[in-house]
């Protein structure tokens, strides 16, 4: 069935059925313009508020995510910027744009792919526009959160001596995205069997991590000095905590962390590792400063992790500005350096 | 210049000068992914969260509204949500998608519409995204408000006996948009001159009223038992107070407030002007509800007003339905339902 034969009303009541979480603190939620939010528990309580628009054709392509991917991700990213922040989700508002001869089950597979991280994540919806876009898809997100005072942590408190960590391997969402674009590429030669073998580096390019339990054991453990999720690659995002901390940092090539899969489809490719794991975007993960005493205790906390964490390198002086060393202490330039829109 | 031209980091930086207004409340701002407030002032105090997203060729057409009038209405209408909730607004969080052949005097123009309305209204900019949007313009708007508990007004306070109230005259948006149709409309007769005849009613359609002054002091008078504002037309949005209200009403048509501008223009457009003033979208005015007892107070209250203030009807018990009735006491029903997108 297409949306347009069901009409708006009948539309947002299906929409709504994949919203069953209604957790505290929400006064007035979905159903009127205007969302009321309680005031928060605790007086030292700070509210967070973050927002992504995409846009088919420019941020995702249909033919790669499937709706329920889509609406996945775009809360997956959203709750990432919420989580470097220290802070945790807590309301969603959305704005969905769709061709009126968009297909019923699209629709609703989009705000399933949303539904299922709001209830994993205790996330409440409490507004969600749905509107006429002739053109495609577009789907804006609004997630506000909330931290406490101590656990804040920004992208400007990092100091020279600090060391840089990481959780996860890098590069694979950013190879992933090669491989598939790859397998629809036009005078390329095509493989379409390399989607199976590289099953893990697409799925984390549809599929990022959602990193909170890791962002959340970092800042209460009062050991970390700045954070931020790593949406744009190392490059671009490393380069926004020095310029917010007005720092320059050290990576180590050796160590930045690249799984078994991401090197044998680099290998495929005909690409370097390494350009993925630095330059390329969508990783999600966390990348994180702390004083080296913190080094130990943080190695203890990472038992409990479900993903890797490695040490990459350390924070210098802003003078020696940002660089990548090769084991033979060699400087090394990259060629990606994340995306730009204009 | 083209923004293609311009990149987009000094894009944001041309954006950014749009808003010089950093007031209170904001820990981080604008340049983090994630804006950071600070608790509200006092713990009686709700937020409020509001989000619309605009699409070009669905909700704005740009050969109709200036640059800077469609950046300004963009908020314009989600300030309006606001304070028909009784509340402030505070901050404001952006996304904004832009063809790459976008002139930047365009780009620079909607921001400088916004930028107007924060000046005016002491908001906040605390995130704006910028991104590509190759078929068209999109505008996406979230504003944060605040209200104190006891001024909060909701739609579902209205109780029968309670008289129906509403600020300024209304039809005029929808007899304005119907003027702007008609001039660059196909197959109709065409009428370049009607434009400058009907300034005011072409006005109300692209540049809304802001009823922030009036609003406030009908909450702060307790006087009103429900509120919402006109963005759909009276039959959808006193429909909205009736049904969370679980109330009926009574409308008495010759009680609706009709400019002179609209009574001619009605009858140039060969409509009702009823037609507009009921069931046509975009008057951003005030509908309220409140005690009898109230009304005296009202009116003296009405003096400080910059726009005329009406009782239009009562509230019902909810078998009784809404009805329209006219100087005879006769109902009538009316073509024009408000906006549905699907």
């Amino acid at each position: 069935m297409l949306i347009s034969n069901l009409g708006e009303v009948e539309l947002i009541k299906r929409i709504s059925r994949q919203f069953p979480y209604q957790g505290e603190g929400v006064r007035v939620g979905i159903g009127d313009d205007t969302a009321v939010l309680s005031p928060l528990p605790d007086a030292d309580r700070l509210t967070l508020v973050t927002k992504d628009i995409l846009v088919e054709g420019v941020h995702f392509l249909t033919h790669f995510l499937t709706p329920y991917q889509l609406g996945r991700k775009a809360l997956a990213v959203n709750i990432s910027d919420i989580v470097a922040m220290g802070g945790i989700p807590r309301h969603l508002v959305t704005a969905v744009g769709f061709p009126p001869d968009t297909e019923l089950k699209t629709v609703e597979e989009i705000y399933q792919g949303m539904g299922e991280l709001c209830r994993i994540c205790f996330i409440n919806l409490i507004g969600g526009d749905t509107v006429n876009s002739p053109r495609g898809i577009i789907i804006s997100v609004t997630l506000l959160g909330e931290v406490e005072e101590k656990n804040l942590i920004l992208r400007s408190g990092a100091e020279a001596g600090d060391l840089i960590g990481v959780t996860g391997n890098l590069g694979s969402s950013a190879a992933g995205l090669d491989l598939l674009m790859q397998e629809v590429g036009e005078g390329k030669e095509r493989d379409k069997g390399h989607a199976s073998r590289f099953q893990s580096l697409i799925k984390s390019h549809l599929e990022p991590p959602l990193r909170l339990k890791e962002a959340r054991k970092i800042v209460q453990s009062h050991l970390a000095t700045s954070m931020i999720d790593l949406s744009d690659g190392i490059i671009k995002d490393l380069g926004e905590i020095a310029r917010a901390s007005q720092v320059g940092a050290k990576v180590y090539l050796d160590r930045v962390p690249l799984g078994p899969a991401l090197e044998k489809a680099s290998s495929f490719l005909g690409n370097d590792p390494l350009e993925y794991a630095l330059g390329g975007g969508e990783d999600y993960e966390l990348l994180f400063t702390l004083k080296p005493v913190g080094q130990e205790k943080l190695k203890e906390l990472a038992h409990e992790f479900q993903v890797p964490l490695n040490i990459i390198g350390e924070i210098t002086p802003p003078e020696e500005g940002i660089k990548y060393l090769d084991k033979e202490g060699e400087e090394r330039n990259f060629s990606r350096k994340g995306y730009t829109h204009f």
